[in-house]
């Protein structure tokens, strides 16, 4: 397995200067963020261009990662393909389509999304919408030899995305259902334990079960505030409890995980996601973020 | 502390054969049914009418009640008292008013009630409703001397009530607010664990907490099936792994509820309410489940 | 449900006595012993002829029944059905032929026992034997509307029945070889709880995983002594550190293994087993033990 | 086993009328409070005197009991044995050797009395003051054929008894200490699991390390204050977060201790000690207060 | 977040070996120990004076760090600050301002210190005596800009500091008490979870409710011998059951707390206090020890 | 205290190639493979020959130890020294003599080994057998300056080594039979904590309880598979649920564990034993697992 990160934390940084970072801090491989340039989402950690599928530079970006020694783990385009706003939804879906062409073209077999939601319909509505959908995507991506790795975050952080969230993709049986309506070997999970742990499904289970579905996996941590959820209780969505935090700052035991993934013979990358508020504001926080992180992980690592 | 029950579960009885099943069977209050007559909701458990209060006939009343030696511990009407529909909800409200009438009559102190949610609107959207809608509601009873009881069932049990459910009294966070909005000493609580034990909330915490607000307590109990929550987890809002249960079949640590409420002076009645679907469809399963709670609560009471 | 007992326990009563001191005492059904009278076995618990079905008056048990009106759950006899002696089971597989006969007469419609086993050869072997000897005993009980309902205790105590136990049945891995070589539906378990505490099998998801072969329980409690279990370890077979208790003074949460199955539907009986030896050697504990057993399981049963 | 109740909580009744009470409310046995008739201590619970042993009318006290069909389980003085003020040690040790007198007199095999402490020197030099002062009076009492048993209760509820408490007969290496220095047969304990509780000492481990040392049981039960430990931690010496409670109302397992208690032969009393002050105050609440013990233990006693 | 280290455990080193070793095992800051020279106590891990503030040469200090590349996070000196015999207390408040005023001079903002007990009073008694004698000794350090550090050791090891130990400041409800008798924003905590795993006050909930008065922390662990907790009680005051450890190898769980200390905003120092006896009497052992914490705790801190 | 490794799991290495893989990779120690060369048995992990007891070389064994800096923790030879087959038995005894005699010559101080068992034959008839075969193997080390280090495998994995496994020393009652029938100071333990989990023994008190015998430590890790438990139960033997695992992976808490070793004052090698089939096959995949072992236990090792 490698350790690797997500760059989109590192919104700031040019794609040779996350290279020089991560090469020279223990990182060998990146998650590198793809969204459209010129037009980033204003979400915190989204919009971030590190590679430019419009005007794609394979040699450059493949001489940028040999320099540094560090090679792709996939690419990272993280929207709302379900969005309710048809035009709006049909240009994220073009564009997650580019970065696939550039998946296939720099030869990274993975590209990591979201399914999307429409936040204000009920769950069945939307896997309705899935089904119709989603199949062309993951074909298109099946025909140029990449695969579809899909998130399991709910995108649910406060009221701007209640109730439903902006990624229905958080749940095994919601899975079972996206399986079952697309069964193509090249449709799986990028899975991250955070977020079952405030959903309070079994990260560990789920490895088990899921095992053959996960083609990537991230290592992002979370904390249940104790008192917050007593305040709020389960309801709330996570509002008022659940903290993202760095890995080794969180409540995800990652032995366990990593024990889980490495049971189930996956053996690619744990990518650190970076979205603890604690280390973010200045490249420096970002960076100490970062060194935590591969210090709890590096030695579950080999 | 005096055992009592919820007459809804007993919908095709009389008044006068709820008491006599009752006092015959160890229970010693009702807190009596009192929906509209005619034109109940078809909800479960609701538009079950054993006290008619537009055809209010107290000395009746009385003479029931006392031939079977038992007394009624709060009159019950649970609709949407923050319906978005402004015509239903004032006639609701027009209802919830009467019943409050009837309260007085008859030396009831308490009526327990719903505040009341527009599910398909915010908390923050909600709270503001209800600092409108409720001051008069609260006050009209205060002036005739009764309390107003709101139950903690948030009222979600699928997608009709989803996302937000039909009752907005659900957590500390927004019991706190309401009472800071209406500080009134007539406005408190019909304390139900069984809701708190999926919100993932200490109910005896909340027994400390929340002490001198306890007008009323409901003895319903609640199971998390955890295969269910493993496949659905909590952004479902329950939906998947919350199940009621009679008393002594659910995960309620009852001697820690009861031994809370006797800590914080707490000492009027345990009110069963009957929502379990193995105990229902015939009377005698219903009664078969009323047994089960009262072997269950009867030695925690004295 | 109804509260019942194992007959086996009073062997030195008849079957009027038994069934007056159970009407008496607050039980409800007899699960009646039926080993061959004059020749029974010597172990504990075994050997006992309350019904002898060599010489059945069916109307005199009859009569005895309804004179102190208590019922009858099913008939037991549990021998080593699988033993290695072909004679001596042969000798048995006989005598529960004629329990069967005896449950069809007297309108019983279960019969409970063991599946056996050959102590000194391992599992697979033993489940071959299985394959081979016990299709046509539950033939036999099909055509005559008998349910077998399989005990799953492993019959091992001492080092008498050690390595592999008297009875195979012991576990879901088991039971699932069970129903795929025999699936007719008159064919499944009496489930005891006792034993899958100390086998640290999750008694409560075997309920939701096997309610549709579960056609009778039993009530034993067991108790994991936690210092014997830290000098002697699990590869002893619960041999220094599993013992049976009274339900009420042992491990098993009566409270979530009734729930369990009324969740599943099932309302047959719930039969009191008497194991434990701190009320043994005079009637009088024996009753003890009843008494405490009843008190403990009657408040979960209606 | 018997239930029986210490009859100082009554302190307002005669002897005639705890009887009457403790025999229509189904307990068996009484622990008779046997203060000093008119010189009786401040302290809560202590003071009382339903016999007077320095004007013993035998008869009379066995005509009292056998009318109300109730037995004594033991003769209870609990003052401070070892007090600092000689001439008041004296004073106590001669009383208790009245008491002694008295249970030989009476036929009761049990007096129940404490160690007593300096509270204000080491446990060493108590212990020494220990050895010195108490093997005559555990002789007095072989002589008469009457065991000592000494509760386990630390008597620090507050600064008054700070900072070592009343009684130094607290824990097991205590116990072990005093056993050491006197092994007569009939010197042992009066075994109460609710100090157990606080002082996090596994009363289960305790029943089967001192089996044959327990003469008497107390059931009294506490509750550790959650908040309160927090605040105040386990230096304040339980102050802060230790509430004395009924029986079911607290933490002790109630299962355990008595299945414990079987296991190691205890078979004769489980005494309820009421100090709740939730049922104080009034008759009708300290009768209360027995009613809920009598339901929590009952349904384990037989 | 900075490593660093109490330098008392270095005893026989001077101030330049210790910075010596500390740079060159991965230790940035120091925690110097200022305690008289010549006349230090006989306590363990006392009476150490790697800076003379009686001889203070500044730059002297200064240089000897600079050279090695470290920094000092306060001054320490622990004495006993309320000590009953008023002469010898004077002495070492005085001593007290003059390691203030060292820490002026040096630059240093912060001085670890304990505020004391007469361990023979109860605590109301010493509350009071701490609001008499503590007020002038907070101004005297705020009027020279620097914090006082109390450490929340309660200085309890054996029957020496029995009852009440040498340090008042051990819990929350004391801590209120004197955040309420001295506000001054330069008056805190040097907050060392070690002392609450045996008080068992929660460490997680403290540093959250306690945040911004966490000047200093202290990295000690400690392991709760269960066997000593089931001999000895709560009420032993720890004595028999609670060992010191090096970070690592007892019960604090550091990713929690420096979890939480990352929350609340504390960024200054983790200081490793050595007080493990396995690790102590020679040079090399209370190195290894300190190489076991460093270990432990490097991953942590950025 | 060192880090070494059990040189078995690099069968196709040289000792000359795992002493230098180990010491550039932060082992310290060698536990030395010594099965009969030529002759291995095909068990998995046996048969390796880094050290060629019937043709030893001590001169090049020590050169080639010394040129990479590392030393031999223990000669390993683990057959089954009570094999049923009296001729196969006095074989590998006769070469455990051997190993002996080349421990003496090397002046390793310590041999590990197991017991053996005859699988076949109950636990009191095998120790009989070890009773009788025992004394003199351990007086033949003893009267060489060798200690006999038992390790506490059961040796059972699967049908073929049931149902007693191939090596009777799995449990502390056991230990207590060995050490009673062989008191010498030479015959102790080679304590792996990874067997104890699966036999749910603590290993923590273990480490207590056992101290002075242990001479040798292996940290292997094991997992119980949740799943598998339930499915099969402890009666299995652990067939089909414990899973050896690289250390870091399972669920052995080797802080406990070590912190326990420290106290008890054993501070010589904590010995990698790599048996984890996902880290198996090829020279790669097994470094990466003892890379793995070193990052998690080489914090706990100074």
């Amino acid at each position: 397995m490698k350790l690797g990160l997500l760059t989109a934390a590192f919104g700031e940084l040019s794609l040779d200067e996350v290279a020089a970072w991560a090469a020279g801090n223990g990182y060998e491989m990146l998650e590198v963020a793809c969204w459209p340039s010129g037009a980033g989402e204003k979400r915190r950690y989204a919009g971030v261009t590190h590679i430019d599928v419009d005007a794609l530079d394979a040699d450059a970006v493949r001489a940028t990662l040999e320099r540094h020694g560090v090679s792709i783990s996939s690419l990272a385009y993280y929207p709302n393909n379900l969005h309710p706003d048809d035009a709006h939804r049909e240009e994220v879906n073009a564009h997650l389509r580019k970065v696939i062409d550039a998946a296939e073209v720099l030869g990274v077999g993975i590209v990591g999304t979201f399914v999307g939601n429409d936040k204000d319909r009920p769950l069945p509505e939307n896997l309705d919408r899935f089904r119709r959908i989603w199949p062309p995507l993951v074909s298109y991506a099946g025909e140029r030899g990449v695969k579809i790795a899909i998130e399991n975050c709910p995108m649910i952080f406060s009221y701007d995305e209640w109730p439903g969230g902006n990624n229905l993709a958080w749940s095994p049986a919601i899975w079972d259902e996206m399986f079952t309506a697309i069964p193509d070997e090249n449709f799986g999970l990028n899975l991250d334990p955070s977020h079952l742990v405030w959903l309070m499904i079994d990260y560990e289970r789920a490895v088990y079960d899921y095992g053959d579905r996960i083609f990537h996996a991230h290592a992002k941590d979370l904390e249940v505030r104790r008192d917050g959820l007593y305040r709020h209780g389960t309801l709330s969505g996570g509002i008022g409890w659940q903290v993202p935090r760095i890995p080794g700052l969180g409540d995800v035991d990652w032995s366990r995980f990593v024990a889980a993934l490495y049971a189930v013979g996956y053996d690619h990358v744990l990518s650190v996601e970076h979205e603890d508020r604690r280390f973010e504001g200045a490249p420096e926080l970002v960076e100490r973020g970062f060194v935590i992180a591969r210090e709890t992980l590096r030695p579950l690592i080999a």
